[in-house]
């Protein structure tokens, strides 16, 4: 399979935070791997953060920006800052490329992810998003861009990250019609429900999970049941033809659920799982997210802890279930790269 | 997504049993779908059965050959059969066009499907593969005739029909070292374990599953596990870089288990599983297929009956499980179609 010419893809991160850094790691780790395996190795030519933009056309070395984030330093002390540039007029140095939009979830207004990604469509280059924010706001308009500037989007690590979720459905279910959908799509949840089935007070449990590391800046974001929402709201778009916007998503979190109605679900041989849900209704979907109670011994019944989980039936593929455990945001960071192989290959 | 002009591929159908039969019926299911999603039509060009070959260089209607076998009629009778030509010569009209290679598995010499797949390949047709024998008997061969004749083959379907364990692990589990696989891959002897664990005897059990129709002609090739080291086998050659042989799997069937092992087994919280494994060792993997007491609770204790799964660990992804339900040998067909649909974009 030895390939012997190596493409050097110019690569903008924006974000630098765990799923870049993880990014970092992987490449610096797998380097060789990916020259044989691939002909690929990335070139880092721009970075952003929040105190903005730098960029360097021959590339950044990967270990100067583990370095750098390691001693929680930021882009504006690297050669080639850019004193006063917004982050959505980063300069893109070449025809083609690809931003990695990995940038802190703003679901107002979608920047500033949404903002680069557009001026990065513009310029022709793809775009590989961690971060849903955009999607979710602008799922149609980014399709477009990509399709009217001849580049590609990709995005498989938005939603349940190592799992890939949207890869299986656009294209292993090929000719396939969706009859139906459920998942546990949001992990930081699902280990709260566990804390306080073991007996914990929300409070607590939310403690725990912030420490682990894995929820979000805003828990109540998980919570609350928005992030799982997004998630679904992405899958449907990406699959079923839906037409709707995440506003057609009736969501209810996790907030009012207490240790005593999860002992009261055991004595019944159930559990509780916040449930995103998809069932046809008429031509269009019926879509939720909500506390469900759930057979102890079903598929999602097992997802715990740290576990996400998908079940779907279609006409032609009878049904399917997959999870994955994901403690860590590794398998995130393999998402991103595995888009963007996919993607420049 | 439009596409304004209509490709259509000539396609030739080897073996005429229930994969292409059900390929047929998808085809005109799925008509408009697959020409507005795909701009895609498939042109049956040639056929083959026991009784020979029939070519029609504008194709046959795929009613035609739907109502040919629902009324137990052979190629033989269709116009354009072609009297004494052999298997393995059966002609190529165009330059390219994919062969569909869905005859018997033959595990002594594969023919007729490895003969006709090598000829295809040096035609420079594609293939793809619903039978596993070729891939068995000369995978790295079939690989490298198809690089050398600058075509492409697909086998998806050979490994749990519908559920993609090939597609998830080439192309989702990108840049990932595979560290463990377990796997439920035979759900003939899945649904004959159930069997037993209703009380049932092993020669009532494997009758069952022949009346039901899922288990090939000769239910032993199941019980024996020589179909599940087949998977395995397709599996590592695909995915870990395993060099070794079929012979290399220590494969230990499930004709000895007994409704009382079960019974015991079930006492302990466990159940028994034909479990397909694969561990490292050394620099090498350590390949078995074997009757094994699960969890009843483990996501593998919990694949039952008509259900196959695989759960596998790596170093980038963490652990992944996935399961389907495949009662039908629709999705097997589906399964086909996906790689077709793949290999001709």
């Amino acid at each position: 399979m030895g390939r012997h010419v190596m493409k050097n893809v110019p690569v903008v991160l924006f974000g630098l935070g765990n799923v870049n850094l993880g990014l970092l790691r992987i490449l610096v780790e797998k380097k060789e791997l990916l020259a044989r395996t691939y002909g690929t190795s990335f070139v880092v030519t721009g970075v952003a953060d929040s105190s903005g933009v730098a960029v360097n056309p021959t590339g950044y070395s990967w270990d100067e920006l583990l370095l750098l984030k390691a001693g929680k330093g930021k882009v504006s002390r690297l050669e080639g800052f850019l004193e006063g540039v917004p982050h959505d007029q980063l300069p893109f140095h070449t025809d083609a490329g690809l931003l990695i939009e990995s940038s802190p979830v703003n679901l107002e207004t979608g920047d500033p992810g949404l903002a680069v990604a557009r001026h990065a469509l513009k310029k022709g280059w793809n775009v590989v998003f961690a971060n849903k924010a955009p999607l979710v706001l602008a799922f149609d308009e980014l399709h477009h861009l990509a399709a009217a500037n001849s580049c590609c989007i990709a995005y498989s690590a938005t939603v349940c990250g190592g799992l890939p979720v949207i890869n299986v459905l656009q294209r292993d279910m090929k000719a396939a019609s969706l009859k139906s959908f459920h998942g546990i799509l949001n992990a930081t949840t699902n280990h709260i429900l566990k804390a306080l089935e073991a007996g914990g007070t929300m409070e607590e449990a939310i403690k725990e999970a912030q420490r682990v590391g894995a929820a979000e800046a805003d828990p109540m974001h998980d919570v609350l049941g928005h992030d799982a929402a997004n998630k679904l709201y992405i899958i449907m778009k990406s699959f079923s033809g839906f037409t709707g916007t995440i506003h057609d998503i009736d969501a209810e979190g996790i907030q009012h659920i207490t240790a005593e109605q999860l002992a009261e679900a055991r004595k019944r041989g159930n559990t509780i799982r916040l449930i995103a849900s998809a069932t046809p209704e008429g031509n269009s979907w019926k879509l939720s997210v909500r506390p469900t109670e759930v057979k102890s011994d079903s598929f999602l019944g097992q997802c715990e802890g740290w576990e996400m989980g998908i079940q779907f039936e279609s006409d032609l593929y009878e049904s399917i279930s997959m999870k994955i455990v994901e403690e860590d945001p590794m398998a995130t960071s393999a998402a991103v790269l595995r888009d963007a192989i996919d993607i420049i290959n």
